[in-house]
C-alpha cells in the first residue's frame, strides 16, 4: 500500500515551535533545485549570509547556516570550539541548558552547571562568580528557553566573558527574531539558532554567526580531507572529533576557497534565506515589536481566563507563556481538543513541569492578533468543557484590549 | 538591499548530484507544517519508515532518516556503531572512500585502508583478505563512488562480513535507487544515503537502515538527556561521541516511546516521503530499469561523439559516467558554455581525475530520454565550437537507438 501524496490537515500552530510557517518561506521551497557550485547557488549562499549578518545583529563574516536541526548548530559550535578536556560552564535553567551541557559532555569537555529554578534566570554576577571559580574555556548560555518560557539575559555577559578570556556561546534556537539579540553589541562569540521557532520556517537548518576570535579557534583545528587535500594544505593533529560539524571545513565551503565540504541542502537553504528576507523587509524591529504585541496580548488573554502564569514573567520570552492547568482538567485531553475541534496546536512540557502546564507560542508568521483571539476563543470553550470556571469573553477582549491599544 | 524572493534559472542537473528533484518532490516541500507530535506527523515519519523499507529492501524495523546531508548519514553509522579505538577497514576506490576513513578517523577509530586505482573496483577476495588481516570491528565500503563512477559489487561482502564478526556498513548515497541494492539479501548492517541522487530530492536528509544486530550495537550505547531521564533509563558510560547523530537516541524519537530528540525536519521529512513513494509508485526495478537504459544511452552517445569513458565500464554505476575532456577543449570553459547557453550542467572531477574528465549523470527525474538526448546535441555543439573533431549527430542518435531498441 502506497500512501498518496503528503496532504497535511488545517493547524495553527500556538506550541512553544515547530510553528506554522510564512507561506512564502513554504513556496520558496518549492523552487526548482541548482547545483551546488553554481553561480546562482553561490551568490544565493552569499546572499543568505548578509541577510542574518542583519538577523543577528553583527558584522561576523563567519555567518551561515549548518545543515541540521538546531540542535546540529549547537553541536557544530561545541564540538569545534571546545576540545576534549576543556571546562565549559553551563548555566541551566531549563531543559535546554541540560541539552547544552550534554552535547559538551559528548564532546568530552570537563562540563560545569550552575542551576537555578525553573521560571527563573541568573543575575549576570552570578555568571561572573561561577565563572571566577570555573575558569571555563567557554560559557555556553541559553537565551530562551522553550521549557520555562525564561529569556536570560546577555547583554552584561559577553563583557564579563572578555574580561575572562572566555568564549561566550548562546543558543538562541527559541528566541532569535522574537526578541532582542545583539550578537556583536553584546559581545557574542558564537550564537546559534533553528528556523521553526521566530524565525517561522520549517526545521532542518541552523543559523549560526562566530566572532573572528571563535573563527581563530575553529581554524587552528582544521583538517582537510584525504581525497581533497592539496600539498601544503594543513591538518591539526588537534582536529574536531566531526566532520559533519567541523566548522573551519564549513567555513571553507561557504568562504571564497568553496572547498567541497556537504552539498549543501538547498531547499532548506532557499527556506532560510526567505525567513531572513521576510525578517528583514518588515524589519527587525518592528517583528520583534510584533512578537513582543502578541505575547503581552497572549499573556493579559490567558490571565483573563483566569489562569495562573508560570514563571518569572518579567523575564519571559516575547513568544511563549506557560500556563498552569486549571485542577481538575485534564491537560492532554483537552489539549487533544484544542487540536481536533479547533485545528489549533498548543503544547505539553518536560522534565519537573509535565503534566503541570501548557505552553503557548505565539511567534513568527503566527504572532498574529487572529491567531491570538482565535487560540483564546477555543481555550475558552475547551476549557468550560472539561469543567474549568471561566469568564464569558473574558480571555479574547482582554487581548483584543492590549491590541486596541497598540493601535 | 534586501534581495527579491528565491528565483533559480532554468537548469537541467546532469551532473553526478545534486540533480533536479522531481517536481511532486519541490510540490511536497510546500505543504504545510504540523506540530511534532501531531498524529498527522507521527503517522507520516511511520509511512515515510514503511516507504524506505522498499526502497533499501529491507524488513529492518530500524529504517529512518537523519536530519542532514548524507554525510550526516555516513556519520550517525560511523559515531554510533564504532567505539574509538575501533578497527574499521575502508576499501577506497575513490574520494567517497577516503571521506569514510576521514569520518572514522575523526570518531578516533583505528582505520586501515586497502586502495585500487580510480576506475576500478575490489574482487570480494581482496575484501575478505584485508578482513582477515585487519579483523576489524566494522567494514565500511562505499556502493557507488561519483568521484570514478565505479560500482563496488556487495552482494558477496555481507557473507563475508557474517563469517568473520564484523558488521557492514554501506555509503549508498550515490547508488541508491538507480542501481540494485538489497539490504538484507546482502547483508547489510547498516546503509545510509542521501535524497540528492537517484532518489530526485533536494540535499539535506539523510535515509539510514540498521540492522537489529547493528540496532544491538547502537542501543547498548545508548544516554538519555538529564533533561528528559526518568529514573531507571539507562545510562551507558560508553556513550556516543555525538548528541546529534546518536542512533540510539534518534531510534527512540522514530520508534514508539517518541522520545524528543532532534525537532524532525518536517519539510525535509515530506520531501523523502516524496522521493521513495513517487520510486515505489513507478516500481523500484523500474526505476533502477530505467536509470540502466537511460546511462546506456548517455554511454553510447559520448562514445559516438568520440569521447574516451573513463574506468571499467562494466563495473560502472547506472547513473553516471565519466568522459575524458578531449586534449585541446578548455574543460571549465566548455562547462560553463553547457550552462550559459543551454542551461545543462555536467559536472567537474575531484583528485587525481581534477581537470582530466567531465562527469554526466542521468539519475532521477533526469534519468529520461529527453534529457539524455538533449543534453548529448548541447554536448555535441559545445565540443565542436571549442575544438574538437565530433560526428555531426552521432552522440544524439547513437543514444535514441538505445532507447529506439528499448522501445
Amino acid at each position: 500500500m502506497i500512501p498518496g501524496p503528503i496532504d497535511p490537515p488545517a493547524r495553527l500552530l500556538m506550541g512553544p515551535g515547530p510553528i506554522s510557517a510564512y507561506p512564502s518561506v513554504l513556496s520558496a521551497m518549492s523552487a526548482p533545485l541548482v547545483g551546488q557550485y553554481d553561480p546562482f547557488m553561490t551568490s544565493a549562499m552569499a546572499e543568505t549570509q548578509e541577510l542574518y549578518r542583519g538577523v543577528w545583529s553583527t558584522t561576523n563574516d563567519a555567518t551561515l547556516l549548518v545543515d541540521g536541526t538546531s540542535r546540529a548548530g549547537i553541536e557544530a559550535a561545541m564540538v569545534s570550539l571546545v576540545r576534549p578536556g576543556d571546562r565549559v560552564l553551563v548555566p541551566v535553567f531549563g531543559r535546554f541548558g541540560h541539552l547544552l551541557a550534554e552535547i559538551a559532555e559528548r564532546a568530552l569537555a570537563e562540563v560545569h552547571t550552575i542551576e537555578t529554578a525553573w521560571g527563573q534566570v541568573f543575575p549576570a554576577s552570578v555568571i561572573e562568580e561561577a565563572i571566577i571559580r570555573v575558569q571555563p574555556t567557554l560559557l555556553a548560555l541559553v537565551q530562551g528557553d522553550t521549557s520555562t518560557t525564561m529569556s536570560q539575559p546577555l547583554d552584561e555577559i559577553g563583557a564579563i566573558c572578555a574580561r575572562h578570556g572566555v568564549l561566550f556561546y548562546s543558543d538562541a534556537t527559541a528566541s532569535l527574531g522574537g526578541n532582542d539579540f545583539e550578537a556583536d553589541a553584546w559581545g557574542l562569540d558564537a550564537a546559534s539558532a533553528g528556523l521553526q521557532k521566530c524565525l517561522g520556517g520549517p526545521s532542518g537548518s541552523a543559523p549560526i554567526t562566530l566572532s573572528e576570535r571563535a573563527v581563530e579557534v575553529v581554524t587552528a583545528r582544521k583538517k582537510i580531507e584525504a581525497g581533497i587535500r592539496e600539498p601544503g594544505d594543513p591538518s591539526a593533529p588537534d582536529f574536531v572529533r566531526s566532520n559533519y560539524f567541523d566548522l573551519g571545513m564549513i567555513l571553507d565551503y561557504w568562504g571564497p576557497r568553496r572547498l567541497n565540504h556537504h552539498t549543501e541542502a538547498t531547499s532548506m537553504l532557499y527556506a532560510a534565506r526567505e525567513c531572513a528576507r521576510v525578517l528583514l523587509l518588515e524589519g527587525r524591529g518592528e517583528v520583534i515589536a510584533r512578537h513582543e504585541l502578541a505575547g503581552r496580548a497572549m499573556l493579559e488573554g490567558v490571565r483573563a481566563l483566569g489562569l495562573v502564569v508560570f514563571g518569572d514573567v518579567a523575564h519571559k520570552m516575547n513568544n511563549v507563556v506557560a500556563v498552569e492547568i486549571p485542577e481538575g482538567v485534564p491537560g492532554d485531553v483537552a489539549r487533544a481538543a484544542m487540536l481536533e475541534d479547533f485545528g489549533i496546536e498548543i503544547g505539553t512540557s518536560f522534565g519537573p513541569l509535565h503534566g503541570r502546564v501548557w505552553r503557548i507560542g505565539t511567534m513568527g508568521y503566527n504572532a498574529r492578533k487572529d491567531a491570538v483571539l482565535t487560540t483564546l476563543v477555543a481555550l475558552e470553550a475547551v476549557l468550560r468543557r472539561y469543567g474549568a470556571s471561566v469568564p464569558v469573553g473574558g480571555g479574547v477582549e482582554a487581548a483584543a484590549d492590549v491590541y486596541r491599544a497598540a493601535a
